[in-house]
């Protein structure tokens, strides 16, 4: 199969080398296989290019900013260009700022600190976590999923137009599903928002991996996105946009790096006066091989060509698809439908199994590392699987039977260093576990399913 | 020299191999010279064993927590044992957790946002300001530096004293100072602190890479530090201690990770329970890299010995006093004495030089990298210096003329991975600077001193 797939477009099928991918796992059933990670929805795997230039970074390592030693500036001055690598990779405005964070979840508690006091938030409940949950503090409204992006937009536009009309208003919203891999309207949100006098933030997370995102295009007023889920995984995320809001903001972190100048007052008490540029909310030393990671994943993506990767990734969605359409007990996870475009993560549920037992089998079975569980975005699982809110699904449930709902999921993600042969093996196995069924007992563990040996 | 001091003990003069030691850098003098990294306090380079160790995983690198796949539930696994390293290494008590950061700053403001409501704080303004400043929005005593450890006992005794006696109360207090590197009597006010009902947290930043840190011996209730200053500068640090105020307190982050379950309420809102061990307050994916690095040097540490390392460090803390002495125009910074312990961390200026173009000299005409600054400390640097508090050290200020007080310092600071060479060649070049001037002319340029050429 992996040759005649391979043949048309020798671009289109090369994927860009990522490390791990000589990397064997043993099989319970005897033997080891090339590991074939399918999760990269949660991590991807670095890329090559982005190790080598750690690689060859780490032993320039030095302290940033106040070190006055040589590699200490070579240090500042590459933590500096990260950023403008960022911004660039992002097509930010020029007055945008780039803040470096942790990750998405990070930099949108960031900019959930950042909003004015009396911000109106406006988020779908099918978001991730991490988009879902940092606004607790703010007047947030919840909007149900919607089944389509137009009625994406329009639901958005009926509680925009609800709203207080004079305050500051947010709306937060995904670039592409976690759970479906689904692309959401992102400038036609953009253009609601801002016809309502919102501003809006792109959780990236799922999309700028897989797809280029421009700021300017898009007209969003912030984009977040991890290290970790573009090839870097170095424990750094970014949050760029608007300066306004990050600047009137207290200091996200407080501490050394974000403080210009502090002194004792005279009644004992200590006076800050803090910094307005980035720096203001990236306190401490920064993670400068995180930085430099990011930057250095984000000039191979773009070296490598959104175009040449965009279409390499869409004939391993095809591939996946059409395998799974085959098997008719596979019920694909979907918010807007077959048509709707997407990224390399898909989620389902296999009639008659538990998908975390599912899943331990292509992982002891087939060497497949996916996922099970409700990938952090709950109501979007539960909705899409029409399970009751109040029951969780758990690895290690009783398997459900034929006709019972699934309380998980399992979701296959892939990306710019998946061969063929990952998302080949995986449609296979899919269909032989289906139609043969398991060939190793699995049990519960810490909470995860494995071999029962 | 270096033969000479070589000879007794060679245990002793043996650093752990770190990255960057065969690097060389060029000097507007002509030619090339290795470079000598003698800013660790700011942050250190990455130890050879922690680099290959990291080396060594990533190609093994998955998602972690929910992944089903072989790669996901080995760095599960590498993750959680890296805690359990982590609480060895700091000698932790058995209902300890060991939360994941991304630095001190980080760990520092995490406990910040869990003491309770009503908590009264009480911090030294000797304090780096990551520990100096995320009190605020609590009820903040702010101590004035003791000039003896018995006088930070005595003051800080005094304070308590004076509390409202009801309610909860902390103590934020540093091991080793980031100026002057001495050590503070952690111990005995970790006694104080529990005599008065109150609690103490141990910003251990600087005393973690030089010195072993007993969280039981101490009885302090928790400790701070950063992979970053422990040679491995890959993004974390860690939180460490008491399990209650962390499990009472809302989640430092909202999203993933943290979150049990989540489900839309009737009432539209969304309803959350959150994990009550470490996880709840490590929202979004974990840096499992990160997390690694420092497992792999607390045992790498803990494997060549304190006894050898804290001898070597010494005899380098001893090297560069000495040194130093035979120099007038050098004022070495100190609140507790000659005699007073300390790690190899030293601050200083010297009489007729602006700091910036001293630390800029030695950089440019010695390869040897240093800080000036303030150092993120900057009450205590005023107070050492007797400088006004509305004075700014600068980078490019005029030089002080001689018999003028300075309004930076410069910082010289070493670890495990320092050869005798460089701290040697550090005092030479002093001596030389001093004695003939610089060689060369030097500019403001972003804030950095830098060789006009």
């Amino acid at each position: 199969m992996s040759v005649s797939t391979a043949a048309a477009d020798q671009s289109v099928c090369t994927p860009l080398p990522v490390l791990g991918r000589d990397v064997t796992v043993p099989l319970v059933t005897g033997g080891e296989v090339a590991y074939a990670a399918l999760d990269y929805a949660a991590s991807a795997p670095a890329l090559q290019r982005v190790w080598d230039d750690v690689a060859a970074y780490a032993p320039y390592y030095g302290s940033v900013h106040r070190g006055a030693g040589y590699l200490s500036q070579l240090s500042t001055d590459l933590f500096e260009n990260a950023r403008r690598t960022v911004a660039e990779f992002l097509d930010c405005r020029p007055d945008d700022q780039v803040v470096f964070t942790r990750s998405t979840t990070d930099s949108l508690n960031l900019l959930a600190h950042a909003v004015p006091a009396d911000c109106q938030v406006f988020v779908f409940e099918t978001e991730h976590h991490a988009s879902l949950l940092p606004w607790q503090d703010a007047r947030v409204t919840y909007l149900d999923a919607p089944r389509t992006p137009r009625q994406a937009v329009e639901t958005l536009e009926r509680a925009l137009a609800d709203r207080d009309p004079y305050g500051p208003a947010l709306v937060c919203v995904t670039g592409a599903s976690n759970v479906t891999g689904e692309l959401w309207p992102v400038r036609e949100l953009a253009a609601a928002a801002h016809a309502h006098g919102a501003r809006i933030v792109l959780d990236a997370a799922q999309l700028a991996p897989h797809h280029p995102v421009s700021v300017t295009d898009l007209d969003v007023d912030w984009v977040a996105f991890s290290g970790h889920k573009l090839y870097a995984p170095f424990g750094s995320g970014v949050l760029a946009g608007r300066a306004d809001w990050l600047r009137a903001a207290e200091p996200y972190l407080a501490g050394g790096g974000a403080s210009r100048k502090v002194t004792r007052r005279e009644d004992g008490g200590v006076a800050v006066e803090w910094h307005d540029t980035a720096a203001r909310h990236e306190a401490g030393s920064p993670n400068v091989i995180g930085a430099y990671a990011i930057a250095a994943a984000c000039k191979a993506l773009t070296e490598a060509g959104w175009d040449t990767l965009v279409a390499r990734e869409q004939h391993l969605v095809r591939t996946v698809r059409a395998g799974l359409a085959e098997v008719p007990e596979v019920r694909i996870l979907s918010l807007f439908g077959d048509d709707a475009p997407r990224v390399g993560v898909l989620s389902f549920v296999v009639e008659g199994w538990n998908s975390s037992h599912f899943a331990a089998a292509l992982s002891a079975e087939y060497g497949i590392g996916v996922r099970d569980g409700l990938f952090c975005a709950h109501p979007l699982v539960r909705t899409l699987l029409g399970s009751d809110p109040q029951t969780q699904g758990e690895c290690g449930a009783p398997e459900a039977a034929p006709g019972e709902k699934s309380l998980n999921a399992i979701r296959v993600s892939f990306g710019a260093g998946t061969p063929d042969e990952h998302v080949e093996r995986f449609v296979d196995a899919v269909r032989e576990l289906v139609a043969d069924g398991a060939k190793w007992r699995y049990r519960t563990e810490d909470g995860r399913c494995v071999p029962a040996v």
